[in-house]
């Protein structure tokens, strides 16, 4: 049995449609044992209205909610609030293998940090969402916000991640990594991003492809892109806001005569299967690396669905053994040899 | 009449797409005057199988072209090349108003800079693209990769320029200005970002409204959105990529299966309105912002009616009066006691 514990109070539809997917998750993986983190109470109100093995779901009750407004570090007292709970039972249960929240992400960054722990090597976690490509596969885009400030050893970092994920979790050999850029190339971009393109193309295990530009997120032959959490996140909202953009335009217009609703009809599969095309949630939330234990952070507004496929991608990147590939992966790489001392350095912080 | 000069030898489909758009453009509008510039027997190839009046149109024979690998100060030495000559001419004629290039970005953002010089006051130019947005309307970007290194003092200068773009292009009596980062709280962002946040609150005559993310540039209310050019370049292409991704698994979807064929017939103008809304080339490509002339730098990969864009929209553009706008605006402005003199150099480069 695996054991996965969900913090049921995070994001905009909490706690109805995190209950409700992580229902959905348990229902359809009958190997899964699932922890609810939240207001007791509210958490029976919902389970109330649904169908599930008993015996494998259990409720904490955590009686505080962290608010909108709380800082990370605030976030971080709130000892009995459902996430800061939820991860300090992580830590010191060693048969909980994952948590998944859609809660705050800074309070989702700082509590990995600073409860959870890093794995020994990495210098910071990075977020890491799974983005649809025009290969009909994923890019997984890393720093995608965990850092605003980089160096050169948190991006190669990131590709050591990265990399491991895309092994691990979508069956990847040889992962071809890119490092997102304003031109393909070499000497494009500013010091850090020159920096960094230079130690990547030493590292040894790393399947480096180069500078890419924005639109070879979704274009391109790579399976990890690396950036800066700040351009990274940009990158990522930029494409999210042009995808929404598109489905609202396409609704009003396809709509908007007797013609088009004519043609709806026939295309009704056809959209279907284009917007799940273009599901940037797919594999739910994006995956916080770097830590001692898989942990997702969902998008705040996620629907059910969005949850439940969270929690099958984090119990699927458990059992592919993603932490310990990673740490076999790093046990004797000299980060100093790789890159000069000043370049070695997590940013202050 | 109002002169411009054009690079016929700059982009992937130079000369034929760049000397029929000239001539589309020339034709709609009965005050323009072109100057082609480039290989006189090339150019002259393609106009002989086009109609025109041949008293607007006059060929700049320059015998060279700029390779795609040549450095952009490489370039610079070309001075037979299409873009140089013309560069050389539009600063020693009064009488021409405006360039447009479809050739190297390099090589167009160095000859600006020091063949026609900035304006008065300004540190760098910048690139400036009109976005489509959800309201139906433009978002302008600025930088987009001119600068990708900046100093707080260079993206205040950015708002200044892009709100006069604004309100000359587009008509909008206050632009609304939003600053790109990777979270909408003050704090967010890195230093530079954080810096330029407290100077943008504070600048007179710039309707500021703080942090936006990479959605907002096509889902907010802003006009204007303000990036330092590495950041700025990534979030444009990523909007290009994803919106080149969603047509491509449009077009696969909709001619798939014999309904969709069928829905894709009652369908058509909807999908053509929809093309055309989120079109990103509707205004030709992005002006080149703080030079002493209009600047427009379209797309290498530009056809004919992207051409055409540009040439009218650098018409329109210094027929409202944009340099003397920005030249106005800037009079007085005491940069030093705006921003600390350590944050108001342009970076080294």
């Amino acid at each position: 049995m695996d054991k996965i514990i969900v913090d049921a109070m995070g994001g905009d539809n909490a706690p109805q449609a995190i209950v409700e997917g992580a229902i959905s998750a348990l229902n359809s993986d009958k190997n899964a044992y699932i922890i609810l983190a939240g207001i007791q109470s509210e958490i029976e109100k919902v389970l109330a209205t649904l169908s599930y093995d008993k015996s494998r779901l259990e409720i904490f009750d955590c009686p505080d909610v962290i608010g909108m407004n709380d800082s990370p570090t605030e976030a971080l007292k709130r000892k009995q609030s459902s996430l800061i709970a939820a991860y300090w039972r992580l830590k010191k249960e060693d048969d909980i293998c994952a948590l998944v929240t859609a809660g705050s992400t800074g309070a989702t960054i700082v509590g990995g940090q600073l409860i959870l722990g890093r794995i020994r090597g990495i210098k910071r976690p990075a977020l890491c969402p799974a983005i649809p490509n025009s290969r009909g596969q994923v890019t997984l885009l890393c720093d995608c916000g965990a850092n605003a400030e980089c160096k050169p050893v948190m991006l190669c970092q990131f590709a050591v991640l990265a990399s491991a994920y895309a092994k691990v979790g979508f069956n990847i050999k040889n992962p071809k990594v890119g490092l997102l850029s304003n031109g393909t190339e070499e000497h494009k971009g500013d010091p850090l991003h020159q920096e960094t393109y230079k130690y990547l193309s030493k590292m040894e295990g790393i399947n480096f492809a180069g500078n890419i530009e924005g639109r070879d997120i979704m274009l391109s032959e790579c399976d990890v892109v690396v950036s800066d959490g700040f351009s990274g996140n940009i990158a990522l909202k930029s494409m999210e806001g042009c995808g929404k953009l598109v489905l609202g335009v396409m609704k009003k217009e396809f709509s908007a005569t007797l013609s088009s609703k004519i043609g709806y009809l026939f295309m009704r599969k056809a959209i279907k299967k284009m917007r799940a095309q273009l599901d940037f949630e797919k594999f739910g939330g994006a995956l916080l690396l770097g830590l001692k234990k898989v942990v997702v952070k969902s998008h705040g507004s996620s629907k059910s669905s969005t949850i439940a496929a969270s929690i099958a991608n984090a119990l699927s990147i458990y059992r592919g053994g993603l932490v310990p590939a990673v740490e076999n992966r790093l046990e004797g790489v000299d980060w100093n040899s790789l890159i000069p001392e000043s370049e070695n350095g997590a940013v202050e912080g």
